[in-house]
């Protein structure tokens, strides 16, 4: 066996040798078989010279490889892949394509979502002389993008030694789905196809969350019932961490076997039935519905699940709640009035609260019972109003099971308005907030859908000044045959931008696009697609009741008009909120 | 005057008092009117809420809003400025704004353009509280992104005290222009009203250059003096840090006096007179025509000025030149040999070798000479070839002074193959790579030419892949009312990646769009444009001919087509290096 290839490593201990191996599989094999396992089917990503090779092991995988149009928009659709998928990958090459994306990765980080950010770097050598290639600052420093990575990701891994790569590999992908946040692995392209043990792939990566310490756990259960039972009109507030850290679960056993009245923040739109009789509506402080501020602000006790009270997310911090009278249920660490449980993750403590809370103890009073407002919102004019669309939306155009995906804009704020039918997802970034954002996350969350065998209408908002950003996305779904449904409000430029400041300035305006025609440009084949252009209150009435556009049997796209200075009224007063902050008041 | 306002900042020492101050100016008149001084005379960038008031002071200095797109493109537009008016400033918000547009600024720090970077913050009270504020990473960090922009960037200011923020600009600014690189500026919002001293601006920023320590400088005079005397057949070959630090007078200096042979490379295609009799071609190694190699490699003594040798710039690590015949001319130093001088700066050494070079002493062996080799190109089919085109571009298209510019691919390959007019400048990115930063960059470098006062064509070279990743910056090109000339090339998909690997693999392939038809669909009016679809090279023959194409007195738009593994003679051994590289050969 003298004879076996040895393959040499840029380490400095003994290398592979083929002859050990059971499995002999390659390193780019391993990583995306168990990508595959985790339940991803499809990448993400653009090619470039340091990731074609690995590229090539993607078909052979039975993946499907996406070919985004660029790599913001990838991260992008990566975000909402991840959203419904659970997971989603992103690969890039070195530099140029992997910088192209960041702001998607700090928004996935900041947003906490779960993607593997593949980056092709240049080979070992290459890196170890300090070549000057391309894609690289000139200063033989192959680190700088790496390093730029590290507070946006919450691991990174450098797959420069086959020795430790599938260990790598699997403890990297581990904390992505634990922590819910992306990570980011360099796989040069000499390591690509180095052999590793493929043994390892049998036994499955163990995704099961962590416990809690079980005597701290008990004990926080405890006061947490106490304060409970004794509460005279409690409710639950579910927000985005509900969501992202996977207590869906927890959350609907919760609201069933209590029967408190529940509200969701901005953020966690999406997160629990809105038909259940004891859902109560949206609450962001000041912006919310008079009834709803009322009954939240003057609850006892607010058992917050999720939370991150962020300025969008309320309405400006403009919370009257007393963390005296707040539970936080957080995914790593619980929180109730003042006293801090540090490690105590809300999965294990929601489960016993769940089967403890004792009924008869349980104060439940009502809370209010939230309709969408169509006829209230109604006006003399067809114009097409920001506070009479949303509730339409909810009456009107959504199923059970929709995938609702708002942009950072009217839209976001417009959707509080939105009462769901069972089932429905919705899609939105309103802490990172990064505009386009929703068009390459319309593209990944349909994908999703597809993927996972569900037949889910995936449908989007977005305003015209944010559409232009990543007005490339549509491109990919005419290729990959997606049949996503795409409004695109028509409404002059940066409408939340003219709220915040400028509400006439220039810099607010946008280049005023033929929007619709975006989809034959791109080259969807005719029949493929349909397009539609919607200016009055009777137009989107006639649209919504329209079998053929709620069939969504191909890609749909409608302008809608509505003027350039309607916000919604959560946008209004965020958007004040906003100003004064900048003013440094 | 006790009752003057104090202007309290986040500092601890006493505030600034209005009442002191001779000519008081906001900080954001400061830092426009700074730039204005300069030359900017347009900035680039996305309105976002943390910047908006300091936009409101753009057109009240005389300035012009560019507003793009999306900010990669603003960034790759501002690269372009910069090329062509020597500075250039974009301003982006915080975190999700500075973030996408950190691919373009890596990209001017690795090919040396000096761009501003202006990042609108939240306000230092804000920052101070560690709120948590759409656009952060929802940790209470307000230092990750400035951080992530320090490798990136020769400077970095942080703008949060009215009493160091002027001194900071100017010191900041100067660092831009002399080192030629991005420098990085946050701006919080409450720090843009501040009022700080305007007498200041009575003094212009100090922008020249440093000298070089006299000693030093003139022994290292004598010592390239005494090669280049002995030397039998010596040459120049000029490349790329030669135009971004500003020797390019020196160098024609040098070439008006001496009559010796001189080469680019091809980050250094537009430095110098292509007509001159001294001109003899592009000089990449094996990379290069058959003749200029040949002169290049057998000469005893090389003057490279401004060198990057990295592999897309040498046909990949293809020269076969000695360090023992070479003197290498740089900003920081100089190298004779093997000898390294360092801080001596080329600027001006090159100044007294022009100075004190006995012509007596001179061998001046003649060079090859280069013309647009298009008949030796033609062959019977009329269908259009990389090795035809490039030449006809040189001899049929291109025009005194325009501005030409190749993207990274097929075109950045194929220009190597024409010989300029004079005054031609070239912009591309061969080091960086980015594929679509070249459609940023035309509108940038076409508004530069415009706000210039110069009457340049401004033409594109783009393949049809790397034209989709920022398509939508045609939009800012219509309303901003530019007239490029567009010509992308329809070659379906990634020419060079599949050079490097996978020549059918499905991840080079991309959608096929209508691409002329992206023009009318982004809101060009009837008559403001024209388009073009060229198959054949009689088509060509015939649009370059065509009087009211070469006026070009609106946008115009060609879709040019050329079979999709047909790549120039360069991208093919340039891709074949890179190829064995990343296997790790």
């Amino acid at each position: 066996m003298a004879s076996t290839p040895a393959l040499r490593t840029s380490g400095t201990s003994s290398p592979i040798r083929i002859a050990d191996l059971t499995s002999p599989i390659d390193v780019a094999e391993y990583l995306f078989t168990r990508l595959r396992q985790i339940g991803v089917k499809s990448i993400h990503g653009l090619p470039g010279d340091y990731n074609l090779v690995a590229l090539d092991y993607i078909p052979k995988l039975g993946l499907k490889w996406v070919g985004n149009v660029n790599e913001l928009n990838a991260g992008y659709a990566a975000d909402g892949y991840a959203r419904i998928k659970g997971m989603s990958a992103i690969v890039t090459t070195f530099g140029v394509g992997e910088l192209s994306c960041v702001n998607a990765i700090a928004g996935a980080y900041s947003e906490h979502v779960p993607i593997v950010h593949i980056v092709g770097m240049p080979s070992t050598s290459s890196q170890k002389d300090g070549m000057l290639l391309h894609h690289t600052l000139g200063n033989g420093n192959f680190n700088v993008f790496a390093d730029m990575n590290k507070e946006i990701n919450c691991a990174i891994a450098k797959l420069n030694d086959p020795r430790e790569a599938a260990a790598l590999i699997d403890d990297t992908l581990q904390k992505c789905w634990i922590q819910s946040r992306p990570v980011y692995i360099t796989l040069p392209t000499d390591m690509i196809q180095k052999k590793i043990e493929g043994e390892r792939l049998k036994t499955p990566i163990d995704l099961a969350f962590p416990t809690n310490d079980l005597a701290r756990e008990n004990y926080v259960v405890d006061v947490v019932l106490k304060y409970l039972h004794a509460a005279k009109n409690p409710i639950i507030l579910v927000d985005a961490c509900a969501i992202r850290h996977r207590v869906l679960e927890e959350v609907h056993d919760l609201i069933e076997k209590t029967n408190l009245p529940v509200f969701v923040t901005p953020m966690g739109k999406g997160a629990v039935n809105e038909t259940h009789p004891s859902y109560g509506g949206v609450y962001a402080g000041s912006g919310s519905q008079a009834d709803v501020q009322k009954r939240v602000e003057s609850s006892d006790l607010i058992l917050t699940i999720g939370a991150i009270k962020s300025d969008f997310n309320t309405a400006g911090f403009s919370y009257k709640t007393s963390q005296l009278n707040t539970i936080d249920f957080h995914s790593t660490h619980t929180t109730v009035r003042y006293s801090e449980y540090p490690g105590v993750s809300m999965r294990g403590v929601l489960r016993k609260v769940i089967n403890q809370v004792d009924l008869k103890q349980l104060s439940v009073a009502a809370g209010p019972q939230v309709e969408n407002e169509v006829a209230e919102n109604e006006d003399k004019s067809n114009i097409i109003t920001q506070k009479w669309i949303w509730p339409a939306v909810g009456q009107k155009l959504l199923k059970e099971n929709d995938i609702v995906i708002t942009e950072t804009g009217t839209a976001n704020f417009g959707i509080w308005e939105t009462k769901f039918p069972a089932g429905v997802t919705a899609i939105s970034q309103v802490l990172w907030g990064s505009i386009g954002y929703s068009v390459g996350a319309l593209q990944g969350a349909c994908l999703a859908a597809r993927d996972a065998g569900m037949d889910r209408r995936t449908i989007l908002f977005v305003g015209d000044g944010s559409f232009q950003l990543t007005v490339q996305e549509i491109s990919t779904m005419i290729r990959l045959g997606l049949k996503p449904i795409i409004f695109v409000i028509c409404n002059d430029g940066f409408t939340i931008e003219r709220f915040i400041h400028g509400m006439d300035a220039e810099y607010n305006d946008i280049q005023e696009w033929k929007y619709k025609d975006v989809v034959k440009t791109f080259g969807a084949k005719e029949g493929t697609y349909r397009t539609y252009t919607i200016k009055t209150k009777e137009e989107v009435n006639t649209l919504f009741a329209n079998p053929e556009f709620n069939s969504a049997d191909v890609l749909q796209f409608v302008e809608i008009y509505i003027p350039k200075k309607d916000a919604p009224r959560g946008l209004v007063l965020t958007a004040e909120a906003a100003e004064r902050r900048n003013a440094g008041a």
